[in-house]
């Protein structure tokens, strides 16, 4: 395992322009704006107990399940992503709706330290009786994750000691003993969360309970939902449909450590790794870590899209067969990337190896931040490859978990960036942080400066309080050839061994590298087993994946042009969004505009063309209109 | 209007290879293996009134709806199919099972003369209380054009009479009239079926009832799915969600003439299209053939599959957006294509214009044949134009509407080859018929011989009873240029108008007509704006649409393969189902095996390969495998 550990968010400072950008929009748009809409849609309302809960806003589907049994997941949501914002600058109104927020759920808490507002409103005599469709345990988990990330913020420890009280409860009521549920949740988040809080208190008791719910799960003879599901059809509750076919939804198919296909739901997947990933980190399970990287493997060969988009399908918002990765079909929820993002973070830390760290960023700048408009005020729950123009972002959404995701995530992202170990300093992503860090007990200021990412001229200052040898370790991306470094001026090799070159030497003040990643655009191909994407292909500069959208490419659908494979791709700096990177290159185009039956004999007509790509992230910002990721090839 | 009038089907006698042979299988193989079906799964049992009606079979959706409230509907269709059958075979065991099940539909009439099992069995008090979704008049439609076909070709009478009391009590309790209900089926069928009542009988009152289902049909304020909604809430009764957003999921959206474009599900627009032109011809009702006009011009510009498939969405089985065409999850139901062939049936006898008998035949050959296997007891319900081989075909499905619709079109495909006008006879179809046909007065006994769809050489021979002057007007089909003909070996000038080339003149005795409809295989190409397709092309040989299918190209997917545009494409006589045309060609073939991440910089390989397709239609008989249509250009 490595020796390597994440350094908090609350101590990297986010300086560079890309990010200080998103992080403003995240501060001044989303979280403001995302409070609004939880006013506006009943959200808040729905805290205030013992009043009769008002009628439901979103009536129960056909199958008997409402999506606002996970309301609370969403308010605890924002309240974490709130709480990064707050890192960065404190707000005294977003604190006291905070504080207001907090007030509601501590009057709401039952004496026995249950707190889940759906059933204490509603159903409080059906409490933990669903755990295969009703979120108690999700919700739980995300509100836990929003009181940590607040006390780490404000230091205030009210929200955190009301969830304390409910984890206790949690803790009395579920496991192997007598008289307690040997259940777990549907929909895990819980496992992730009680290792934060295990990270936070040094509590091994959190640890162990997130290690429950972990090998708990997917234990048959009986299987828990089943047994659950028995009990209420014996009570004579009203009945709730299962709406999949198979525990594979949930992951509960077979217990986690005989697990070897990605399967089912993405987000509960991918969150459920993460926390198999931190426990065989914590608990050195030799099992659970190679559980995860055989199906790391899996789905880094046949499941993800280029953009680190996960789940084609919108059936069971998850996975499907090997190689299934139809475009503007695509689900890829932006939930899933952000999960990625997390399973990858935690896999690095069990190995300090650059490949998880490219996923990491893939999604991060793909995946993931697609989901966020540049208003900072719209967002995409699905994330497809190709768009025939009809799909819109949305201002809000009925399953609003997308929004809070990745406002949580952007105001949040200088947690990614660097880690370190008793001797070394890793640098992951690039773009602009400073941090205090300590190095085997050593105080090192460290500051990236670059314009990353779109160039890859890194300047990296080292200020170690006293001078100390320590190595520091620089992240050499998979898409990146002929990397090269200086220290002080002169210029050292770069032998990175799994993705990070190690610069060993006795660091003092005043030391610099530059970091020179040569970023030329590059194609891409996807596996033929890939049949969406035979004879087509994606371009990419550093760690962005680029699309054809119709904005920059006017007088048709952008599914009209081919790209050459001998065409020359250029660079050029656009005055778009404050200054990007765009691609063009001469191509062809079909022309639409001539053909006029559905079908005919004669191919259609084709000119040449000049296509323009941006990168995909920052699609559907201008309007409708057509996007594709794949380029046909001439 | 055209004079042209179809030939009934029991008229005409299939003698060629290629109808002949599905016509035995549908005999043989097909709709007694269906009425094993239909009794094994209970059926044949739920119309034994009044015992109790046995435990559901499909249990009840979410929404409340059970497809076992139709099942009277595959049974009249299955009657239908087997009434066809037997006008090419008497068959004493089929005719003994039909006469059972109208034993027992009689039985079951009740002394008003409503006759639906579902109701009559199960819930008697709500019958006509919910016309969106329960199928009422949609059952009755199906039987009744089964009680036609059964009189047509046996002559008895008794299952048509119970339909006819049947009718009545539907002319009575439905209309403008007060006390009567203004409504209308959700799923349009009876509309057609009460024409065919109307030409067997002459009764003008079958055609009105028609042309009220017709007119009312999309009323607003109110609508008659409203007002029937609110009856059903205040007496209290059970619940049944739509699940449909709009009433355009049953193009009741708005009255049927101010409709133009073709929406929601596929079947019940083209069921309601032909109902239509049906009453454009009846009562020469030049609105409604220019709606008919205008809507067949918006599917066929826009919506439309090579194959003739339709609907390319699962969610509503039906119509999207334009151009939306995807080839793998195409749902293109066979019914759709089916009923398309009745829609463009009634157009082609509005105006007589190759450009309808080109879509029928297209969906004959193509995307209404592929729903039923070689073996004739397996089906396809979904018509995908790509796969990856997962999907196989079905000996029975949850809502069996497709395995009969294809075997009564089989068993019913000569009425559609050849009409008649007071002046002339049309040849609309070519494959090898005979029939004795009235021409204004005088018997002219007529015989196609040919071996198509394989072969375009056909010849013909008109015998009039007596010498007579009249036109004999021959169908060039769209997709063949360069026809000729000789009448008794001298060559004669054709110039097509509208896609028919008339030769006129005294005809006697021993007359034969040769006609020769060059077949090379063409290149076809979709419009730019369905971008599925852009940069691929289909193959195309007569009325015959190919296929790669993974059968004949072993060695892995038949997505990797390319065909270059310049390719020569060789027609080869296979010894495949009893003689078929297969096509072959050089092309390219991606290298699957060589490939391994998921994506890489690096081009996949490519090599040389050989292409070998199929007939569409004849695709999934050899076990699973992938296939494509539409194949990338190189």
């Amino acid at each position: 395992m490595s020796q390597y550990h994440p350094v908090r968010f609350v101590d990297v400072r986010l300086e560079g322009e890309f990010w200080k950008e998103r992080l403003d929009t995240v501060l001044a748009r989303t979280i403001p704006s995302q409070h609004k809409k939880l006013t506006e849609y009943g959200y808040l309302n729905s805290l205030k107990l013992p009043n009769p809960p008002p009628p439901l806003r979103f009536p129960r589907h056909a199958n008997g399940f409402t999506v606002q049994v996970f309301w609370d997941s969403d308010i605890g949501k924002w309240i974490e992503a709130a709480a990064y914002a707050l890192s960065h600058k404190r707000d005294a109104d977003i604190e006291a709706k905070i504080e207001a927020i907090v007030d509601d759920f501590e009057k709401a808490q039952a004496p026995d330290g249950y707190l889940n507002c759906w059933y204490l409103g509603r159903e409080p005599e059906k409490r933990w009786s669903n755990m295969r469709d009703n979120h108690e345990l999700y919700n739980a988990g995300h509100m836990l994750e929003g009181a940590i990330a607040y006390y780490e913020t404000t230091g205030r420890r009210r929200w955190l000691e009301v969830m304390e009280r409910y984890v206790e409860h949690i803790r009395q009521n579920f496991g192997t003993a007598p008289g307690q549920k040997r259940g777990y949740c549907g929909h895990q988040e819980i496992e992730l969360a009680l290792i934060k809080l295990y990270h936070l208190t040094k509590e091994k008791k959190h640890l162990e309970l997130a290690a429950y719910f972990i090998n708990e799960r997917g234990n048959p003879n009986p299987h828990y939902f089943d047994v659950e599901r028995e009990e209420r059809e014996k009570k004579g509750w009203e009945w709730q449909r299962y709406v999949q076919g198979t525990y594979e939804y949930s992951q509960s198919h077979k217990p986690v450590r005989e697990q070897d296909k990605v399967v089912g739901h993405a987000v509960r997947a991918m969150y459920m790794y993460t926390a198999m990933a931190d426990l065989a980190v914590e608990l050195n399970d030799a099992g659970l870590k190679a559980a995860c990287e055989t199906l790391w493997k899996d789905v880094m060969e046949t499941k993800m899209y280029v953009t680190a988009g996960l789940g084609p399908s919108a059936h069971n918002e998850g996975f499907t067969f090997d190689f299934d990765l139809p475009n503007q079909t695509a689900y890829a929820e932006t939930c899933a990337s952000v999960a990625l993002i997390f399973w990858a973070q935690r896999m690095l830390h069990l190995d300090l190896d650059g490949k998880y760290a490219d996923v990491l960023e893939t999604a991060l700048f793909n995946g993931a931040l697609s989901g966020l408009s540049r208003d900072g005020e719209h967002y995409f729950y699905m994330n497809p490859l190709e768009s025939n123009g009809t799909p819109t972002r949305w201002d809000w959404h009925t399953c609003p978990c997308c929004t809070m995701n990745v406002s949580r995530l952007v105001a949040s992202v200088g947690g990614y960036f660097v880690s370190t170990a008793p001797d070394g300093i890793a640098f992951h992503l690039y773009g602009g942080i400073s941090s205090k860090l300590d190095v085997g007990g050593t105080e090192v200021a460290v500051r990236e400066v670059s314009n990353y990412p779109w160039s890859g001229d890194i300047a990296i200052e080292i200020d170690p309080a006293v001078e100390k040898a320590f190595e520091v370790k620089l992240r050499i991306p998979g898409w990146c050839k002929g990397a090269t470094a200086k220290v002080n001026g002169e210029a050292v090799r770069l032998t990175p061994v799994n993705g990070y070159a190690s610069i060993s030497r006795s660091w003092k003040r005043g030391d610099k590298i530059s970091l020179e990643l040569p970023m030329p655009v590059e194609r891409v191909y996807a596996n033929p087993h890939v049949v969406m994407d035979v004879g087509r292909v994606a371009l990419t500069r550093g760690p962005l994946v680029y699309c054809l959208e119709e904005a920059d490419n006017p007088g048709g659908t952008v599914q009209r042009f081919k790209l050459p494979r001998q065409s020359e791709i250029a660079v050029k700096q656009s005055n778009l969004f404050d200054g990007i990177i765009q691609l063009t290159a001469g191509g062809q185009a079909v022309d639409e505009a001539e053909f006029k039956p559905l079908y005919r004999n004669a191919p259609p007509r084709e000119a040449p063309a000049t296509l323009t790509a941006l990168p995909y992230y920052l699609w559907a910002n201008r309007g409708q209109g057509s996007m594709v990721v794949w380029i046909p090839e001439a």
